[in-house]
């Protein structure tokens, strides 16, 4: 993350973020009870009281401990709790059993939220910058997470054979939703890969990564230059119908659509549709923060694999872009439009409007064909807060964008979100891409 | 379970047991916040609201929806959540995935519990006679599930390292276990292995099981004649103190004296110690539903499997009771008498007092050196009912008594509990006996 | 096993026990390659060259090195690989990794045998009366590796696609077994479950185990009474045929017949017929030491698990012996008749013929409901060959008998054979039994 | 691979490889015993016999049987067994299981080695040109699955207590090895990282991938543009003494060098020290086709996994290699030099000796920092041979160079090696790179 000097305007801002953000987290975690904010659906993802005291933790550890003179912690006994991964803090709560932690009680968990507020927010003014620039990664360590609840609260709720709604459909939304390829009449409801514009993509050189101007992760960086050759991308996401095509078109039982770890998953699980998928007497369901609703052809596919994307753009005659492709042709976009989120509720992808390069930040993450690898001259954040995005360059696969349930203003075009090639229980979807 | 003609003092005595045996759960889960009686620690456990549930719904199904007219279910989605394992109820929720039930709500189970207790209160009068006895053994059941509870709380509780405490420890009670050997004098403080007495046991024709008075459970019986040889057993439990001596002599390092399958159980689980013991600065501490408190050499050792038990019994030159021995030396005991569950609280084994045969209700559960198999001439009982014990006549051993967290009134000396020999969550301790 | 004194006369005898033993396990090895002896299927079972050095093992070191001066160990380093379970012999080569042990090869274990044997034929005149025991220990110990090495390899083949034969199928003995019902005529070509004449047991006072006349394992004794309730044998095992209507009626797929264990274990093995069975084209085969052959319905069914037998024995309204009934009754009857091993070959199952109590010794081991513990007064044999019976007595059930391919001689009405409910790949079968 | 037309000096250039390769694949089998041949020592691994059965496998089905007009197949049940992942050839043997295949024996695949080599010679002269295209894809096929054999064998032998040699170490090539450092003085034995040299690599515009001239597997294209940024590579590998050195500094120990995944890697495995090292009394040895040799310091460090090579290189301040800046380096060099594989034998990775960039092709396949993933443009080979490289483009790290058990002329720059970065039964080691 780039540091810089900062100015009262700033000061101001930040002191904004911090309460937008810190709100926004307790939005989301408002529709939960004690017993739904402590439970733990699989390893991968944490309770939701987790999240709200992990990133309390952060800004009382990093922030209050390290740089206000007298501030007490609020109970010690927590560190140990709440530290996720970071070694230089010490040793931590296994998390496989987070799910374990009945107490503290989402109260007092929310008493914990309280006090570090109070405390930063009264300290903020006068914090030297090497602490203001721990704030800011605070902020946007608290966005990720915000997300992380999301999904992973899904991932719980999808567990109960009740299949709770963490909040009551959006009318309106569901109505765009649902809607969207009625003007193609009832001849031409459900959009097909013919109906994909292919945009032809910068070739040459290009320079991707951050700049240094505001806030990026560590891994964002540097920006340097690369190749790109020709190639094009498509203007829109695959949508559910979309892929129900290649369901019914035998996808997930033909071998040589799969890569052969991808195959391999697919005979373990038993993966025959995208994750939360259910099929009922009525056709396919797909269970969300509104609870179990039909699928919707016209919205983009999601929560789906790398192996998954792969598969499905073999068939579809084409390929996953690159890391470099994608950020190229996003350069010139606002990060900030599209269906991101904003407040909390039962977010979801929507199906594409307009013409152009569509859907390129919100609705899903991306998918890219590029793994998660250090940029050339690569330097980990220094400290214990750099003890992360660095340490996971192994295995992963790069996403790009930013999905429903990413908050706005969080993604940007050098972001890179990551994830193994088997997991599915983020907002992940594909976007094709062809070479010329 | 026995049938037999009621009278009317029988169904006053029957409404007055099951209003108490239903307070009684109440009374146990009163400490509990949504989120403790929602979390499962493993898959032997089930979280408290389950229990709460599975109990009620025991009531609700076979008595409430056969046996009185025009009931409603409560929630019709809801026996799918809370069958345990009746096959010929339909499918149930998976056992391992009890712990991501976060809906329904603990109120919400309370709720199910005064709606179903009302309707059985005011059928009860006019129930015939073969729905009484479902009544009679659905009181049964949910006295078993009291002691599970108690059991999988601490389980669960044990997990979090915080140790919270589901009840402040009982002074009067720990002092009490504490300082029974303290008139010993100075020079003896701990009890050891010479301090037991033998009692010699009835050998010769002996008859064990349920002779058909009163209540029992299916495995019981029949009654039945069997010779037993020459031996004795000791007047107490095994202590803590003796444990001691155990793991100091090197008893969990040294294979002479494990069953083969006990000793690789010692090694895939790097067993050292009883389960809810932690070595600190202080020595040994224990952990138990009064939090952890320090391991009092004078108490039962509690929370054994059986391939610990029968260590301890080779390297004592001894070994465990059978079936037959301790049930033909506790025929003429009270089975109401002793350590045993009276109301909530933090229940734990106590020192023996007194002299002779000491400690055979309450306290722990003595493993025997039994197979849990069906006595000669067994039938399971008729219906869905009867899907239960003689299930599980395969691989487990008998325990015999009571322990302090079984309901006073619930054990008698035919009673035959079971678990596998790797077990050791319940309340479970050994008494030694020989061959003379 | 008992001790006593010796004639020359039983000198002469144990010398050519010894010697035909040792030939018996050379003429089972025969048909095999050097890589035929070297593969291990699974954990549980060993590879030939094993079973061949290890018996050789036991007679170097429990017999020579202990007991005739001067005597060489063959190769210093091979302890550690052929000692089995003897912690008090020291470290040894993991299980399940005996397969990766294709040095020495099997010429060098056949030189070890030479050089083991000619020594012991030298030595044996003068050894003392309690290295004696040891051979004819070490002489019972072999025939029960002998057993083991057909279910081995049996195992090994059953592995590979090409289905091996470790001998030709033997034509009369085919002969034999697949008509033997044909005197029935057209219209009873299988026998059903009305064919079974049910041959009431002794009741009342019974002894069993073994009385310390001649050879016997520590675990047969001591003998002992104990009371049998009114109770009835089949007078025959239950056929393929019979284990065919099983599974038309379903079998497999009703839980209402299965243990709890037992039907967790149908569900995860996919079990849906015996071990080595395979439905083909023309109906089911099985796979045996002779091949693929079609199943004969009127041979004894074989391979299978305690759950099954059990499973079995409830659909047709019965139960398993218990052990004492199944010795009571045989106590009587010729151990050295039936169906057993005399010479290497392509042993298998036959059907029944004649009438009274049939098939006792020899076929199948026959599953009892007792589980295999010790009994009264039981105490292990002194020193390192007594760490091996005792040590296993948690977990398992007793079969009674003897199998086709036991070594005639080797059992009596007092053996206890062992295995765990779901281990099949014995030869193991079923008798009904039932309460008066 | 590229296609081309051939003249008749090709057709003898390449009956004569395919002699060549063919014997080389015998003579490195010649030690084995049919039972060598046989074990399987984990699932990555396959027997020696597998491989020699698979590679003529693969010349029978692909040439023979699709090209050859009356070629009759040896076997009709073995291409079952010896298929390896050609999906689009049908169902085969399962991998994890290939150890159970004691039949076919050694002998009978030579004898299959034997009928397709005389068939595919006499085929040779009048092949098709698309099959001779197939012929050379055979060898270099056959090349890879000689390295893999060598690698396996040295697995399954590592296996066995007794730690046989495959062949007796070589007197002058461990002379060769041991001393070269030993001009160097008392002074300086061991080699240290200060004796790196750097070499600055190229950086701005360069190519990489294979040309089309000659043979190349189908995932070295297409060549293509990159930029390079500014780096330098060591001039030689990082050797024993250098890694014992990290040991010694508590590399295994510390999880601030260390990738996330593999830090849990080393958690798992017990991992500190490369594969096949052992400490006796007399210090560090390593197994190897020689047996159990002292570790050399002077020789490359061998048989690591990424993840080791990533910790590594963090604790030295430097990182590894990308597939560019490697490639870029050895386009002038001859891959056909340094210590390859020329004949059977006991190969090892040497010290180095001379100057400049050395080591760069031979001793041990170098890890890059660079994911094996599609080059722009990539697409598979068509046909069931495609059925490879393309598949495994996921989750895994490329490795540059040539290691001792490659065969001379197989590699060269564009070579692409692949594994999982916890692999380490191949000659895997690493040289050094950093950014300028």
């Amino acid at each position: 993350m780039a540091t810089h000097p900062r100015t009262h305007f700033e000061n101001d801002r930040l002191s904004g973020d911090f309460g937008a953000t810190r709100a926004l987290s307790s939005a989301i975690a408002a529709p939960l009870s004690d017993a739904d904010a402590t439970i733990q659906p699989m390893p991968d993802a944490s309770p939701a009281k987790w999240h709200l005291a992990h990133t309390t933790w952060f800004f009382e550890t990093f922030v209050l401990r390290d740089h206000v003179p007298g501030y007490r912690v609020f109970d010690a006994r927590w560190p140990f709790l709440f530290n996720s991964y970071y070694n230089g803090e010490g040793d931590r709560h296994a998390r496989p059993r987070r799910g374990m932690l009945s107490r503290p009680a989402l109260d007092e968990v929310l008493a914990y939220r309280d006090h570090v507020d109070a405390a930063l927010a009264g300290a903020l003014p006068d914090l030297p910058s090497e602490a203001l620039i721990l704030v800011e990664l605070g902020i946007h360590h608290e966005q990720q997470h915000q997300e992380l609840m999301l999904m992973d609260m899904k991932a719980a709720f999808a567990e109960n054979p009740l299949a709770p709604a963490m909040w009551p459909a959006s009318p309106q939304c569901s109505g765009e939703g649902r809607n969207p390829v009625s003007q193609d009449g009832a001849a031409g409801l459900r959009p097909s890969p013919e109906h994909i514009n292919w945009i032809e993509g910068r070739s040459g050189l290009a320079h991707i990564g951050h700049d240094g101007r505001g806030f990026a992760f560590d891994c964002e960086g540097p920006r340097h230059p690369l190749l790109l050759a020709h190639h094009a991308l498509a203007d829109r996401l695959v949508t559910n119908g979309e892929w129900q095509d290649f369901m019914a078109d035998g996808g997930y039982a033909r071998s040589e659509y799969w890569l052969s770890d991808g195959w391999a998953w697919v005979q373990a699980e038993g993966a025959a549709a995208p994750l939360y998928w259910r099929e009922g007497a009525g056709g396919w369901q797909r269970f969300g923060l509104d609870g179990l609703q039909p699928v919707d052809p016209a919205e983009p596919v999601c929560h789906i694999s790398y192996y998954e994307a792969d598969a499905y753009a073999r068939w579809a005659g084409a390929r996953l872009p690159t890391e470099g492709e994608w950020e190229a042709a996003a350069a010139t976009l606002d990060p900030g439009a599209g269906n991101q989120l904003d407040a909390a509720g039962p977010v979801r992808p929507l199906a594409a409007t307009g013409s152009g390069l569509r859907q390129m930040f919100g609705d899903v993450w991306e998918w890219t064909m590029s793994a998660y690898l250090p940029y050339p001259g690569f330097k980990p954040a220094e400290g214990t807060v750099g003890e992360y995005n660095g340490k996971f360059m192994c295995g992963q696969f790069v996403l790009k964008g930013a999905s429903c349930a990413t908050p706005r203003g969080h993604s940007r075009a050098s972001y890179r979100n990551f994830f193994y090639p088997h997991q599915r229980w983020m907002f992940s979807g594909l976007r094709l891409a062809k070479s010329l």
